[in-house]
């Protein structure tokens, strides 16, 4: 089979697509032939033996999708967009990419016809729903985006819905948790503390949390989202109905709760890196996030997490990123 | 004040304009200057002495909105669309007016900038809704549309959210129950038996009755709901906060009881008028169609119906339509 990965060079494509590689296949079909996309230059994996070719394009061009879709992949996993911070501040770059594309991607698909009709997994987020909040968010709460990035992703979920009712494609949403924890260096993103608390001490650096310790968020390790992935990528869609769009499991945590479980996973020493340093602006921000959700619709459609607790999302960034070592 | 109104050759528009006219202003605001837009040639109510421009144009074209908006008008009320029926045989022109067209205008408002922020009211639809339903739709139900108009209605709703969220506007989206009695000739919209039940054999004429007496709609008069426009167009939108669209109070009946309040209002020889013709592709349709709501925000947000009970809305339609007179 022939699987079309687009925003392939970001964190989580990356990830998807070391995982593609190293299984050989998707679900019970062997993988012939994969396409890597992104607006920066996608890697190609060590020791890929696929017949793999990287694209480097603009989602946001009017071109960049037709040519994709020609060659009739299979599975697209529609992973690229600007994230939450830059579609705030680049309004029309954001509707742009984040809408446009998206648009421009699934017009490509419809006008190849001929009964193409390729499964399209498309990555959401929880930035779809805004404050106030229940407790937990069940599957039937409405989406009222605070943010533009939120909007342009509710507005997606709606267009994959149509157009998959309308027999354009095979079409599903997924509404990703924050990845915590999340590799590389510490960002400018609100969210970023959550991952740089543990991610920095484990590494022997200081870091910085700006919010009180009770501050409660709703987490899935990368592992956790590739496997998500995977499974919109080979489920039986036919079980969602007309409803394509849905809250992905995950982790509730504290920032409290995160802390100790770092404390017994790696030891004081680590945590003592820890500096408290509160940011009245990120407090404000992380204020209106979604804290916990009911996600049974997912589990029953077979959704699972590689994390029971906070202490496994430590325990899998220690094997799948630091070669299961880290400074005590 | 100058009010422009987009759709306002339509049965809402031409009740809206009459009224506007009659009233002579809006809230406490004499009107000074009406615009008048639609794809066919908007008439000028008779009697009308408010200094007035009609124009035709095509909602979907790019360079539409730009002239109207040009003007500043206070409030703008949006109710260009195609309908539900057409948006969904007619796929691409659904979306090139019911979401690219109020793109168009949303952008055109923002491109003027300059502190510039008209009260934005759209017209959205209960068809954002999508079965299977609690018997009751709440105000935080979810949107999971089943025809590609219902689809549009959504995304726009999420637009004007996000627009009026940037400060670029001051937008609210009503969501219009079925309008009972509509006035005019039977048309194929699945729709259409709700008000030809009640309004031919007021005109002595014979109507069919496609589904059976049991199924439950949720209505409201032709009078209730340019009442909840001229309310949504003068009402003081700080206290709906971020939530901008929201369900409109209305009236839940079932056919049975439509039949009931026709035969209180009119009498037996005029329900003889109704026959009953089964018919497998309407009952199917209609099927998926919200039965009632549980409107409590916007009851709170000052929107009232003109009608207590079906009687009324029967007794407005003899009132408003028929000169207090119909066929016994």
């Amino acid at each position: 089979m022939h699987i079309l990965v687009l925003g392939a060079a970001g964190m989580v494509g990356r990830k998807l697509t070391e995982r593609l590689v190293r299984d050989g296949r998707l679900g019970n079909r062997e993988i012939t032939r994969l396409t890597l996309q992104d607006v920066v230059a996608p890697q190609n994996p060590a020791g890929n033996t696929i017949p793999t070719k990287l694209v480097t394009s603009d989602f946001a061009d009017p071109g960049t999708a037709a040519p994709l879709v020609a060659e009739r992949p299979d599975v697209i996993f529609h992973l690229a967009a600007i994230v939450s911070g830059e579609a705030e501040v680049e309004f029309d770059k954001g509707y742009r990419i984040n809408l446009d594309g998206t648009r421009y991607l699934i017009d490509a698909i419809r006008a190849i016809g001929g009964g193409y009709k390729p499964r399209l997994v498309f990555t959401s987020s929880v930035a779809v729903f805004g404050a106030p909040f229940p407790d937990k968010i069940g599957d039937e709460f409405f989406l009222t985006p605070l943010t533009s990035y939120g909007t342009q992703k509710a507005i997606c979920e709606l267009l994959i819905a149509d157009y998959t009712r309308k027999g354009f494609l095979d079409g599903i949403g997924i509404r990703l948790p924050t990845i915590c924890v999340r590799p590389g260096k510490p960002n400018k993103a609100a969210s970023g503390f959550f991952s740089n608390i543990i991610r920095e001490p484990l590494s022997g650096e200081g870091a910085v949390l700006p919010v009180s310790e009770d501050v409660r968020h709703w987490h899935a390790s990368p592992r956790s989202a590739v496997g998500f992935l995977i499974h919109a990528g080979t489920m039986d869609t036919a079980a969602m109905g007309a409803r394509r769009n849905l809250s992905m499991p995950g982790l509730a945590a504290t920032v409290g709760e995160q802390i100790a479980a770092l404390e017994r996973v790696a030891g004081k020493n680590v945590t003592a890196r820890i500096r408290r340093e509160p940011d009245p602006a990120i407090i404000s921000i992380v204020d209106g996030w979604p804290r916990q959700f009911d996600t049974a619709r997912a589990l029953k459609l077979g959704f699972t997490t590689a994390e029971k607790t906070f202490d496994d999302i430590i325990r899998i960034h220690i094997e799948d990123e630091l070669g299961g070592k880290f400074v005590a």
